[in-house]
């Protein structure tokens, strides 16, 4: 067990235990690792405020209920649990990822149903994936991202190579990230983001074949909010549909939804630079009311650090 | 360091270190378990011999390069590596896989580029999927196989949640395993073996969405040299292409073919018996053929054990 009032530090929930994050190690015969056969959800701390706690812990256990998983704490447990670790972390800006393994098959069995589940979670700085005052450029990957047909993607998963190899392409060809497709060519998602474009004041994103993320969720919810306290900015109705690449190419803006960053514009795709080329007004709309949520009890959980 | 001549006992090879199995950890930061990026190959030892073990570091460096992943070792110097490690073991009947990993990034980064690759092997006891002697039980899934477009089955990866909710739906029905498909149902492959059938002395077996397995390849070779030798017991062609479901219960054998367990005979799909519900004769025809292979030194290694 660490001591608290440390220096703001990484820290590490295994095997029940408090650790450093350097000492923060999984069994290589985890199947969580050999068959990546798990499920996580992430979480952020904002000025020492837990975001949206419950939601990510209510998604994190139906995808444990889907994928046989169980840990054993109770959602209220769980919760308290990851409150303390950021406490004694000391970390005001964070990540928090919570995470279930299948565990090792009894020696000598091949059986999943033979495992013991592990439980893992730990806590790291906020690192932004782009500076928030700047624009993404994206490339659009001929990577599918893998179908639902194959793993249902609203059970959070670290099958991430068909984003990896996007991200690749999205390097060789200049742009700072991917989006995936699927097999008709439409827009599904980035590494691990949604995306939403705006055309003549409707909001589109894609349901099918993504994560059912806790960004893009209060993205909607705003957007509804929005439009009913400003109704010639944005239309109230939020257009759940296919993206083609030609129309994300050619919408007058377009962002990426994440925990990791929030709402982050996208400035350019392929070739095509949206918009201006810079922050749109709807979306600095959005961002700037989805940042305003982060100090509001209904929405935020004060941590508990040591005083 | 551990000291030789021990008793038999699993081994792994870590940050440049041999170390028993239980010691044996990846940081949980490490993006071969957070984005499951990682490439990997398992061979085995025999009877104190290695089998094919050119052909699995063929394999595995062929998926490094396509994933831009890389490790410190020529391929002798990784043979040479890992014999020892199977030498300091003392096994006579082990899996050994070798694993390479993305690594983290530099910190605030999340740039692949930045990561330094790990490179992971262990050795453990041989295990037998099912008693040589028997049958598999199979329940062909609805579970759709990750398609090659998302991910290039060529690159032996971890990606498995299909493979695991298709086992599990396989047990639901009181099947032994499954045998998952493509989005026509033509059968592709289980948790980890490619799948035959033979019909009117025929060998059939997909080519597209699915691991080149190793056995799969051995397999092909065997049945083209036991059909020159016996030309009316099998015949000479290989028939690569599509495996309806119906094939799949109609034919008059069936087996997997994986590194773990060889060949193994296939004697239930579904509620359909195949052939007699016995290990067919062409079936082990094959496996002796197979297991006759692993004494020659041409296919095998001699491991080099202390004295």
């Amino acid at each position: 067990m660490l001591k608290p009032h440390s220096t703001p530090q990484s820290l590490a929930y295994v095997d029940g235990e408090l650790v450093a994050i350097s000492e923060a190690k999984i069994s290589i015969l985890d199947w969580g690792f050999l068959h990546s056969d798990a499920t996580y959800d992430v979480s952020h701390v904002w000025q020492g405020r837990f975001f949206c706690l419950d939601e990510h812990i209510d998604r994190y256990y139906a995808g444990m209920e889907k994928l046989r998983l169980s840990i054993p704490y109770t959602k209220a447990q769980l919760a308290k649990l990851l409150l303390n670790m950021v406490a004694q972390s000391g970390l005001r800006h964070a990540y928090v990822e919570m995470i279930t393994t299948r565990g090792q098959p009894s020696p000598g069995s091949r059986d999943p149903r033979t495992c013991t589940n592990q439980f893992f979670a730990f806590v790291v700085p906020f690192v932004w994936i782009i500076p928030p005052e700047e624009g993404l450029h994206i490339a659009i990957s001929k990577q599918q991202r893998i179908p639902s047909a194959s793993v249902d993607p609203t059970i959070k998963n670290y099958h991430w190579l068909d984003l990896v190899m996007g991200q690749f392409d999205a390097y060789d060809r200049g742009a700072q990230s991917a989006a995936l497709v699927d097999e008709n060519g439409n827009i599904k998602e980035g590494p691990g983001f949604n995306i939403f474009i705006i055309k003549g004041n409707q909001l589109f994103t894609t349901n099918t074949g993504v994560l059912q993320g806790i960004t893009r969720k209060i993205v909607m919810q705003l957007a509804q909010k929005l439009a009913l306290e400003a109704p010639h900015a944005l239309n109230t109705k939020v257009v759940l549909g296919e993206i083609s690449a030609d129309a994300f190419r050619h919408a007058d803006e377009a962002f990426a939804t994440s925990t990791a960053g929030g709402i982050m514009a996208i400035t350019q795709v392929d070739d095509s630079v949206i918009g201006t080329g810079r922050i749109g007004p709807l979306t600095t709309q959005l961002k700037e009311a989805y940042w305003a949520m982060h100090t509001q009890s209904k929405y935020s959980l004060e941590v508990p650090y040591p005083k």
